[in-house]
């Protein structure tokens, strides 16, 4: 749903092309389905799909190792996650500048969300600061690219109603870390998600395994 | 050859684990086969090797892109050369500190070369400094690595001596940008690599096709 609502605030702006990258997470059949509904939602000819098998080679996360389950929701969690793929952000950012950069294109949208999350190290504003650094150092001196994250600093709520305002189409997004046909309701994401639909005063059109 | 002088630096002071990627380049199998052979040749057991087929997808690259040739040799170009692929060593770092976040290592050596090399942007020393940037902020707070440049500042003349000096197994390395059984002594990528062996007094023990 964030980048549902990143693609939704874009779209204002930009010509959008999208970018879907299958990492060995549980639920990428059903991620590249909702990409590929918003893809026809908006329109959207320029695409790029993507598959990495090494973020699965390498593991040390449940998103990508069925070894290691999927903890149940816990939104006070102070450590970093289990489901935190390590440096998983760069190799998306790094994709979308190497595509970017061919494209011609001018910006980056990314969903990533800071405070009200899941506390992933590359969620944070200052890594998105330093990731425009390392574009301006890493690529042509006539590419302009940049990094944007409309939706870093809102809460879930805020999310939720910027998309309804906007219509993205919430009802065609995926969010669940589990399961690829009814949501589970009990990880972390669909904690986060129900939680800002609940305090958004809105009702969330996926379907819930526990609703 | 860089990366090998890289890995006899390292050896000194590390336990090594290695990683490749085959990324669509024209010299891909070469490229794994130096890989193992040097793996071999320095008892490394830890290895990882990667394939990327998004950055052939999205091309930009002579080395990625059968339609656009292999330019002949020219080291005193000014602009950024056709063989450049887009942020190239972002996906490359990227993968190294995956997997090396949950090896727990300490540190990722690369043989990027900023003077005496074909020009890439992302080869520059400020782009490591920023990528050093980028580990601390979108890693654990327990990890620690960071990314060594040993031959940066070198040229490909020391290169050559230093890995003499450190028995560094040149005869098992290939930089040819072209071709795979016999290099091509045309490219930009043989024609550094022959400057820097005569000016160190020094035989290439690789074969070429001009010699």
């Amino acid at each position: 749903m964030d980048s549902c609502v990143c693609a939704a605030i874009a779209e204002r702006d930009y010509r959008l092309a999208f970018l879907h990258v299958s990492y060995g997470q549980r639920t990428e059949p059903r991620e590249l389905k909702a990409f590929q509904d918003i893809a026809g939602h908006y329109h959207v000819d320029e695409k790029l799909v993507c598959r990495l098998n090494h973020l699965a080679q390498i593991g040390g996360s449940s998103l990508t190792d069925p070894a290691i389950p999927i903890a149940e929701a816990n939104l006070n969690r102070k450590e970093i996650p289990m489901s935190y793929v390590p440096f998983r952000n760069a190799h998306f950012l790094s994709i979308a500048t190497s595509w970017g950069e061919v494209l011609g294109a001018k910006a980056i949208f990314i969903g990533a969300v800071a405070e009200d999350s899941s506390g992933y190290p590359d969620c944070r504003p200052e890594y998105y600061q330093v990731f425009n650094q390392l574009i301006r150092a890493g690529t042509k001196p006539n590419t302009l690219l940049t990094v944007i994250t409309p939706v870093i600093h809102m809460k879930k709520r805020e999310i939720v109603t910027t998309g309804f305002k906007l219509a993205a189409p919430f009802h065609l997004t995926w969010s669940c870390y589990e399961n690829t046909e009814v949501a589970c309701g009990r990880c972390d994401s669909c904690a986060l998600r129900l939680r800002g639909f609940k305090e958004a005063g809105r009702q969330d059109p996926i379907p819930y395994a526990l609703c």
